[in-house]
Order: structure tokens, then C-alpha cells, then sequence
């Protein structure tokens, strides 16, 4: 993208040094004026020394959004509700977040005239392309900016001189620096890096942030009572919530626990594996027990087609398509099939795991034991069926094995 | 399958009250030979009891065979190259058991001359499904006799009554008679009925045969290695054992950490949801490590490809179609993967959790550190090919948007 | 089914001998009182004749309806949205009627205080499975009785007996006998059995009723413009028409030019192969329309997956799952794709052959010719940006291939 | 791929004008040796004129080779076993001469030394895509030129100017200048370009190079006999021939009965649309053909699994992935399946329309005429099976009825 002309560029802006440098260098580059927007999705941190930090940039424009409710309500629900699991493994934390800064990031730029839109994200992950892809399908004539694909600050050296040659102040986040690269948002919190790209590697016990680890955990089993309406959790323990209250209670109590970590090896769509270890703790608890309230409320049928057309919506995800026809047309059938599932699971979290023990709904399950019941059904279900039942489904097989013919 | 006439069945023999009581009623009501068959799948029970009362009921043929290895190495392994899972959660401990009965059963009527085979499994269940799906791909000609959906015996007291008067022995199995249905083999064991017929119950702490509790389990971890050859585990901390070795050794190892309960609604293939709980240490830390070392040796989109086409090879097993050519087919490409998953895999195990925390194959890794690294990668990996990546895979969404189109 | 009580049953009558002897045998049989109901639904019969015959064996609620429109408007034209073919031949004709029959049937007994329906169907086909599982679906509790399963009058000779005893009318319905069994209605119409049994047999050219061979078409083709909305057509050569007559000036229009045989062998829901040749002009028709209005109108990744769902959405249709909640959902789906779905389809009718000759959509189309030329662009799609496409997608074969792995 | 070093170039050397004004612009862009490789896959062109053309450019090392043989047995055959058609109408005739064409050029650069291709395929189409997946699959350090992407000749005048001024013979390979862009091979011949631009005008009647109009064809229809082993058609009319020596006698018969001809609107895997026309006369036989083998000698779920896994493995082809490894695994399952895919099939060709009239299959004809006949089967089928089988699949829609739940 280098050669273009810029008049105006909305930034996606951490505050941190990676994206201080890139603001400025933005303004060195291209000559042009920068609108930083900084998001509040949950990651935990203050956000106000992002706009102290703009204004000491000389940024005349400075978004700063809680953008909590919408971000659980519009992009992590819906993506439950599919059961969504990215290789059988991840939970999508980081994917989930990108394609709503990528919304606000072009409401931004149609809102104060920007032509451009920059992010700090790498030309090997994924999020370049869950920014790029988002943007471009919202906003088909913008200009992206992806400075690390572009300059020459390709090492940490290089950027550390280039901040100090411009006077921008190199604090570090937490303490001191983390080895890792870390992102996150108030459905998980990733970790990449280090010692991480060992994949033989055992993670280092203090890395984690988020959780206390199992071995840590209370010696007693925590319940957990959800009420699912529509597929979405709407009250935790009888109590309503919003969505980004559920969530935060449930990080908070399935921290508290040990529940969430993850440790895996991924497919990056660029065409690498990545190792990655992940905190998802709310997420965590979300998934078992949406799996619950489906199996007493939906129909076998669609709940099998559900399970075989999740792999591909996860991927969808991950590689960045959310606001792709194809994702809008499953999410279509996916929420159509949520109708029914309302009712109530009980969980018990206990030092890493997360057990449905209970699940009900008064007024769409479709668990009848009087149908399965051991005992004397009364006849509502009639034993001679089954013979018929048998002997048309093997019918294929007897022709073909009456004929001798072997498969394979 | 009444009103037909039967010279000699095979029966599915366990020893115990129920086919006692079948054996009795064929020899009665179909006034035939019975050759009884007996097999130790791992279930963990003294078989030599089932040959007593086999004789003392007159049976001149009876089959007691050693099935462990065989029900390892071509059945439960095969399974897992798969990552089998039903509905999200099932192991497909029973599932997976019952094709192997019918083979042995149907090798039987051929050795001892039989026309007939009969079992236990009820009308309502899925057990008879998979029992006679297999027979009849296997024999086409094969009369089934399923007493439970013939005779009149439809209630325990029934039951016990046809058992006294025909001096049948109502010993209980296992010191005073278990409230639940259980199936067990080396893979898991099974509860159902009883208080689970409420799926809002949570099962009483003492149901659970198998496994320690997680509140019981120790409080250090345990640490496993893994070797795997062609898909398959080979060696478990660097000992080769046999599949029913490896299977063992891992159902200790996980029992006795907590690992591998399970309590879930599930679909029966005869059309009505019931609820069961299970027990598959072992399996469950087949399933992550499986997992592992293919994240590490299996390109993406091989393993996306396995992961959409799962649900249906899980629904298959689940079904009874063990041996039909469609899962035959579905094996061929699953094993044609499986050639590069070679490796190692550590887990950890604690208190329930298992926790895979290194995986590494020398010769057999696609993880390319060198690619990876979020240090200077020396040109191996050039960041600005994303660009042109991205904007041919927003090419048809940007056509669209320019064109304002909406989809949905 | 037999041994039930039943007070009252609304049977499928067509007025022909098989439901004439079906009719009178459920009056001798169950000593019911019998409801009839005749649809018209195209096949292009006279139904007041059924009126008579069944006054003439006692009717009193006697039900003819012309249910054209509804059967294009609201099964037809939605199927067709989804490119539905089974096994890459059969379009459907017979299986997409069948549901609406059931719902009618089971609208008539809600009408009429009638506890059970019957119809015609044997116990070998398809039909009974669709008209069955849709009468369950909507009313649970409905009796059914299908004579061919029950009575002993298996043989032409014994229903004939059956007609006479009773004074039953036996006037072959078009002219002579004819040798194959048949099914029509607005979508086509099918031949099964006689010599069509023979696989290997051509069928022989009087058997096909509704459209001219190509040999005997015109020999100047005819072309034909056709207006989508919302992937339903609603114009022919700019006329507006209801979908029935936009189905019926496709019969005619194609069954002048040749267009729509098919001599196939089909695998049955029950388990058989069997041979079945159809005659569906307009619908062979309206598929290859269909499809070249969507070619320029939908999004490429919308139209894969439709294209992955499509044998699975027929087979639903062909097994009788119309009104199953999974065929739902898939229609939701299949609907939300079609918002797009607009424009114009020429076509060129020539003895047999269906060409399309031309596609446009002024609001819809995503062809876009200035980027698609082969021309000078003018910098419309850089050419470059095909360099790091290609190289991202080949990374991960490359990193395989650089470690010497070979798969499979 | 613009300034690297390259020491010799294999290049993909048809002879024309194009390739002939790269293979110029390499020696003098590169100052690199270039080997020539130009293939005969049934083309239909001489390729000795390329020999002439290419010593005159000075080059040493000319690679000409008849690939047919090994195109059809190994490309088209394999292909055609999956019934592939992308997006419902094509056959894939370009996309499968690619990656054999991208396997011999590496091969060349082995045995030449040569450390880069290059090929002239533009940057806008799906070619290039092919060309490099293949060869960075089978050799990933080679390096890849594709002049088309890199230089500035993106004009016809430019084009001409530049062979002119190196004395590049610029004659009409086929008489006058087609206005079309083409693409021939044993299985195809295709049109892009011209008046084709606009997907609304009908192409010319004159286009069309190797088949007779369904207007000028015979009157009276052809009869062909096909006879299959394990999937593939190995003799016509009984006459044994080789896969190559089949296809050119299938492209004589259908392309002189006017059958074949394709005219469609595409999705280009670098995300525009384009407008194609095709002619396939062969592989538009062996397509209808080889369903029709199958549809008496595949079981009913294998079939089923093929065809809902069809649309991935033909965009796979088309795309461009041909060696990777989730192709070759679909193709493991593919073949397996063609094991009992032996037998007869006769076609009649006529006027544009390929019409099944008859398949057989002595030893592995799964269609069994007893069980499927309308006649009395003496017992072979109880048709009273059908109602337990009806009630069990209906049980899951009928409990959900009961609770009036309603989906969707």
C-alpha cells in the first residue's frame, strides 16, 4: 500500500508503544492526519493514558468507545450459539473482537472524512486479515495502512530507537515486559511467544493472568445456575444480566476455579502453525453448557447439522470472513434454530473442570421419559417397531452382501 | 421375528440374569439348540461363571473368547484416528463395542452351523441397531431373535418370576443390585435409568465405578508421555505395549486422576433423547493427545477435512453402520491421513483435568519455527505477500459492497 | 396398524381403481365412516369423476381442491431455490407433492373430526414414507392405515376380484392399460415397473406422455426470457404470471422442444435400487435458469456451500422430511441467499437441449466486466496481488514439502 | 519475484506469441538460459513449428513431449470418478491439464539444473493459480516468474511492438485472429474474451471450433456402448482401448451429435466473475455415463457421501490444489469407492442431448429386480417392515409435536 496518498487515517490505537510508534510514523510517512480509536472490549486496561498519550501526539481526533455490551451481544453470543470451536480446540477469542473494530474503525473514517484506515498488526497472523477483510467488505474503496508490513522497524531494536529518537515514552504495560504477545478482550486472553514457540515447551506457571490454576483453586465445587433464552445465556443464579455482565461474572467465577487454559498448536490462515496458550474462562463454561440446554431442546436432525457446518463457520471466523455473505447466510440458519432452546443448565465448577450435572426447560424439552423410561412405558412407544426399522436400514447391505460384493 | 422356525442361535451370553433368562425362553419357545457366546471385551468381569450356568442350562457350545486385543487394534483405535466424538461429548464407548459382538457372532452360526443369533438389547435402544446391522451386512441370511421385543416379559417382576420358575440362579452381580443399566468394556462404562431419567438430577457420587472423584484424586499432578506411530499410540513413557495394553494402563492412569466422567443427553438413533453418564478415562486422554500430535504432523486442511466429515463418521458408529461401505470408505481417507502422525505427546493430568503440555515429532513436524518466530525470520517469511492476499480474498466481498449489495 | 379402532378416516382419493377398492375395503374393514379427498395439483385429470364414484360408495364429506398455487408457490419454487436434484438426476416431481398432501390430509381430518388418515401407497415406495412422516409431524397423534401394508389383495388379480365383488367400476383410466405405473402433477410425470425393470431395456417411445420426442420437435429452436425476484421467477418473455401458470407455460413450452426426459435408476428410502423415468419440462427448465441467474448474481463462497448443502436439502425432499425442523433450517438459509437473487435468464429451447444464451441483472449483478476484461483494466485489480495469494496459499505445502513429507 | 537472480528458467512454450515474446523478454530481463517445454495433451496443434521457433530464439535445450496418455489416465480418469462439475456445470477441462503440466516442468528443472519456471498466464486468471500451487507443492524453493504479473507489456500493441522489435515471427496460428482467448486440451476446448465480456450476449455461431451444432447434426441418434472397470471407461462398442485413444474417440461421437457445448458465467479463485464457453464432448458423455454405472453399482450412502463431498474436491481442481494433500486424501476415498464400478452403460447421442438408455453390470449390479418389483416378490421384501421403520424416523418430529413446538 505504500505510494499511495493519504489524507486522513483512522487508527486503531492501543496506547502502547507498538502503536504510539506507528502514529507517529504514520504522520512521518504520510504526511497525513491520524484519528486515533481506542476500544474498550474488556481487555482490562485504563484507557484514558491512550488519549493523553494521542494529545501528546498532537491527535485532534480521539475515539475512545466501551464497546463491552455490543461486542458480547452482536459477536460473542452469536457465535455460541454455533457451538464454535476452531480445530477442535479454540475457543476464538482474539478472531471474535476483530471484526467490530473493524465496524467502528470505518464508522470512524465515514464520520470525520478519513480515507485510510492503519492497525499494528503483523503481516504473519491472522489479524491483518480479519481487520483487512472486515474493512474492505464494509468500506470497499478504503486505503489500509499496515506498517509492519511496510517499514523497516523490523526488529525490537529498531523500534525501541525509533520511539526514543521521537521522544515516545517507552513504559511498559504491566510491570515489566511480558515475554509474551498477549491480547485480549473480555472473552479470553491469548499468549504467543517466547518460550511458547517451543511447542515441546511447558508454559511457565506464572504466565497465566486471568485464572488461578487448578492446583491453586478452592477445594470445593462452586454451582452454577444459567438461564438460556433463545440460545443466550439471559440470568445467572436467577438474577438477569446484560450479555457483557454474564460474561464478566462468568471470567470471574470460572477464573476463580481454574477453568479455561488452554494450550495448542493452531493453523494460522496465512499458512503457518502457530503455538498459543489461551484463558477463556467465561467461554469456557458458556460452550458445555449451551451444548447442554441444546441437547434437551433441539431436534436431533438439526443439532447433527449444526455439528457438521461448525468447522466451517469457526474457520469463517478465524480467517477473518464475519461479515462475509457466506457467515451471514449460516448465521441466518444457526439462529433460526435457536428458538427452542430456553431453559436451565446447573454447572459445577471445580479446579479446572466444568460439569453439567443439570438441565431442564418447562417448556421446550424434548427429553420424554415417558418414551425412555426402563420401566413399563405404558405403550407409548411400541418394542415391534424397531424390527422394521432395523431391517430397511440393513436392506442395502443385505442385497449387497447376498451378491458377495466387498467395499474397499 | 416370531413364527419363524429356528434350528440352532448363537446368543450373546454376559452370565448374568437377563440372557439367562433369554437362553431359557429360546430353548423353550423356539424349541432349538443355543450355542452360547461369551466375550471378554475388557468389561472386567470373571467370564468362567458365564460357562457354569451355561452348562448347567445344557449348552453344549459354548464360546468364551478373549476379544481384548482385537477390540483395541481394529475398533477403538481406527475410532480415534477419527477423533470421534457424538454430539459433542460421546465417546462412543458402547457404540464401538457392539460391531465386534456381531462379527464374532456371525463367525459363530458359520463354525457351529447356526441360523439364528439373538441378544439382550432391548426395542428401545440402540444396542439392537448395531448388534443387527452388523449381522446382516455380514450374513444377509441371518434370522435375529430379539426376545425383548417378543416376549411378554416386559416388567423386572416378570422377569424374576420366569427366572424362578425355571430355576434360573438371580444372584446380583456385583453385591446388591446397581439402580442403573450399565455396559462396560475395556473403553468405558455406562449408566443409565434410575434417578438419571431426570436429566435436572445430579448422579449420586457412589454411581461412578471406575474413576476416583476429582475432589479424591491426588493433589500432585501426573505426568504421561505418549509415542505415536501411524495415528496410534504405541508406547506410554517410552514402554511399547499392545493396544489393549495402552488402553489399560491408561484407564488406571486416568482413573485414578478423576479424568473421564461424563454426564450428558444424548439422541438414540431410534428417535427419542435419553440421558446417560459414562466413564472413558483412558479415551478421554486419547482424544486431546490424538488431537496434539496431529495439530503438530497434520496439514490444515487435511484436519479441517476430518474435523467436518467427523460428526458424520461419530453418527455412523453411533448408528450401528460399523459395517456398512460408507464408513469403510470414510476409514480409507482417515487412515490415508494418519501416515505423517508420528510423534510424541506429553499430558498432565490432575484432579480431572487433562492438559496437554508439549507435543514434538522429529521427523513428521510442520511447525516451522523459523516461519513462526515473532523474531527476525531472515527472509523466510515476507511479510508484504499478505497484502495481495488479502485484497484477492476481499475481491468479491469489495465488488459487491461497491455494487451496495446486502446479503441477508 | 392393523387391530386399531378408528372412527373416521380422511382418505387420499383419486377416483381410480386402486383407492376406489381402498376406500370400500376401509369401510368393511374398520366399519368406518370415510372422508375423501382429491387434489388437483396439475396432473391433469378430470376430478369431478371422483365426486361421482365416491357419492356412488357412500361419501359424505367429499374434498376436491385445487391446490395448483399453492403447490408452485410454496413447495415447488422453494425447492427449486435450492438447485435440488437427487442423486445429480432426479428432480423431484413426485417427492415434493407428497407433503402437501399430507398437510391437506391432515387439515381435512382437523375439519371433519376424523382420527386417521389412509392412502394408497404400497409398502415398498417412497410415498408412504413422505405422506407419513409429514401426517406425524403435524399431528402427532394421527392414525394411519396404508392397505397395501395390511390387506392380502397383493396381486392385480385379487383387487380386481376385490373391484368386482363390490361393483367397483373397473374403466382403465386413459384408454387402455397402461404398463407402467405413473404419477403426475404440475412438475412432471413418472413411469416405473413393466419392462422398465430391465435396466438394460430402453424404454419405448408411446411412453412418454407429455412432451414430443427430439426427434419430432421443431427444427428451429425457440427461445424464452424469464424475470427473477428474489430467485423465483415471476415473468415469462415479460408477461407476469402466478406461479402455476409460470410452471405450466414451461411444460407446455418445453415439452414442445423435446426438453425434460429422464430414464434413471434411483435409490429408494427403503433401502432398493429401482428404475423411474420422469418427464419434467418446465422444471428442467427453470433448474438451468436458476442456476445462471445465481452464477451472476450470488457471491461465489454463498454458492459453494449451497452447492455442499444441496444433496443433503433433496435428500430430505426425496426421503419425505419436507416438514422436518432440519429441512427448515435449511430453508432458511436457502431463502436468505436469494435476496439477491434477481434479474433476466435467456434461454434457448432446441429438441432436448435447454442453453442458456444470456443472463443480466441491472440492480444484481457482481460481474464486473471492468475487471473481469481481458483489456486494459486501468488499474482496476492489480496484477501483483496474485503473487502473495499464490504464496500464502502454497506456504503450508511448501513447509511440508521442504521437510520431504509426503501424504497418503 | 522481480529482482532475483535466476540462473536458468524452464518455460512453459506453446509456441504462439505470447510464450514466444516471453521467452525473448527472460534472456533479456534475466540474462538467464531458458530450457523450453511444450506439451502435446491433445491440443490438436503440431508442435514441431515450437521446436523451429524456439532453436531460432537460440535455445538449447527443448523439452517436447506427448503427455496424452498419462493426462487422461492420470488427470481426467481420476477426476472423472468423482463426477466432478464446479459450480454445477463445468468439467474442469483447463483446470486439469494444469498441475501436469506444473509436475513436468519441475521434473525439467531436475533434469536440467534449472532453479525457476515461468509460464505465461496473466494475473487476473485462475492459470497462473494452478501453475504454482503445483509447482511450489512439488518443489518449494523453485523460483516462479510469471512475465505477465511483472512486466509492462499489458497491451496487444505493446505485445506486437516488442516481438517486432526482436524479430518475432508474429503469424495467426489458425487462420485470421480469434477474438477469443482459448485454452485446448484432450478434454476440452475453451472461449473467454471478445463479445463474451458481456453475459448477455449470445456467442457466435462461428466460435465454436470441434463440435457440429445440435442444429447441423444427424438426424438419426448414435448408439455408443461404454464398458467400466473400477470406474473407468476401458472400451467402446467392445473395442479395448487406451484412456487417451477412449477420450478422442468420445470426442469424435459426441462432437459430431452436437453435444458438449457450454456457455456459464464462473467464479475465478482470485475472487471476480468471468464469462466461459466450453466444449466437452467427450467428458459430457463419460459424466452422464459413468452416474449411470454408478447409480447400479454404488450403495446408496457411498453415493450420497461422494456427492455432497463432490463440489469441494472439483473447487479444489479448480483452484488450483490438485497436489495438495486434502486432495489427495479425497481421492484415496474416491478411488476405494470405484472398486464394484464395473459393467455396461449405452448412451444414445443426438442432437446436442446424451441420453442414458441402458446400464448393466453382471457381477456387481446392486439392483435387485425381485426385491424392487411391482409384481409379487414371493416374500423377498415384508412391506409391514415399512411401518416400524416409518414410526421410528418419525418419533423425534412427533414427540416435538405433541409439546407444539414449533421450529423456525
Amino acid at each position: 500500500m505504500s505510494n499511495q496518498t493519504v489524507k486522513k487515517v483512522a487508527l486503531a490505537y492501543s496506547g502502547g508503544l507498538d502503536t504510539s510508534v506507528i502514529l507517529k510514523w504514520l504522520q512521518e510517512t504520510y504526511g497525513c492526519e491520524v484519528v486515533t480509536f481506542t476500544a474498550d472490549i474488556g481487555q482490562g486496561e485504563e484507557l484514558e493514558p491512550a488519549r493523553t498519550k494521542a494529545q501528546a501526539l498532537g491527535i485532534k481526533e480521539i475515539y475512545i468507545d466501551d464497546l463491552k455490551e455490543e461486542f458480547v451481544r452482536d459477536f460473542v453470543f452469536p457465535m455460541f450459539r454455533a457451538n464454535a470451536i476452531y480445530e477442535g480446540e479454540y475457543l476464538l477469542g482474539t478472531s471474535i473482537a476483530r471484526p467490530l473494530i473493524a465496524k467502528r474503525l470505518i464508522e470512524i473514517t465515514k464520520e470525520t472524512g478519513a480515507d485510510a484506515i492503519a492497525h499494528g498488526a503483523t503481516g504473519k497472523g491472522n489479524d491483518q486479515v480479519r481487520f483487512e477483510l472486515g474493512a474492505y467488505a464494509l468500506r470497499p474503496d478504503i486505503k489500509i495502512i499496515a506498517p509492519w508490513r511496510e517499514w523497516d522497524l523490523n526488529s525490537r531494536e529498531k523500534l525501541l530507537a525509533y520511539a526514543e529518537r521521537h521522544a515516545i515514552p517507552i513504559e511498559m504495560k504491566r510491570g515489566k515486559a511480558s515475554p509474551y504477545s498477549m491480547d485480549a478482550n473480555l472473552l479470553h486472553i491469548s499468549y504467543e511467544g517466547g518460550i511458547l514457540e517451543d511447542p515441546w515447551a511447558e508454559p511457565e506457571g506464572d504466565m497465566w493472568r486471568w485464572s488461578t490454576s487448578p492446583e491453586a483453586a478452592p477445594d470445593t465445587p462452586t454451582y452454577v445456575e444459567l438461564t438460556y433464552e433463545r440460545g443466550d445465556i439471559v440470568a445467572i443464579d436467577g438474577e438477569r444480566l446484560t450479555p457483557a455482565q454474564i460474561l464478566a461474572k462468568l471470567n470471574r467465577l470460572g477464573g476463580a476455579n481454574g477453568v479455561g487454559r488452554l494450550d495448542i498448536v493452531e493453523n494460522r490462515y496465512v499458512g503457518m502453525k502457530s503455538r498459543g496458550c489461551y484463558e477463556t474462562p467465561g467461554g469456557t463454561i458458556m460452550l458445555r453448557a449451551h451444548r447442554a440446554i441444546e441437547s434437551l431442546t433441539l431436534d436431533r436432525e438439526v443439532a447433527h447439522l449444526k455439528d457438521e457446518l461448525m468447522p466451517r463457520y469457526a474457520s469463517l471466523i478465524y480467517n477473518g470472513y464475519w461479515w462475509s455473505p457466506e457467515r451471514l447466510m449460516l448465521q441466518e440458519m444457526i439462529d433460526a434454530s435457536q428458538t427452542t432452546v430456553n431453559g436451565e443448565v446447573r454447572v459445577k465448577l471445580y479446579k479446572g473442570n466444568v460439569t453439567v450435572v443439570g438441565r431442564k426447560s418447562d417448556s421446550n424439552s424434548l427429553f420424554d421419559m415417558s418414551i425412555a423410561t426402563f420401566e413399563d412405558d405404558r405403550g407409548a412407544y411400541n418394542q415391534k417397531d424397531a424390527e422394521g426399522f432395523i431391517k430397511l436400514n440393513a436392506l442395502r447391505m443385505r442385497i449387497a452382501a447376498k451378491k458377495g460384493l466387498k467395499f474397499v
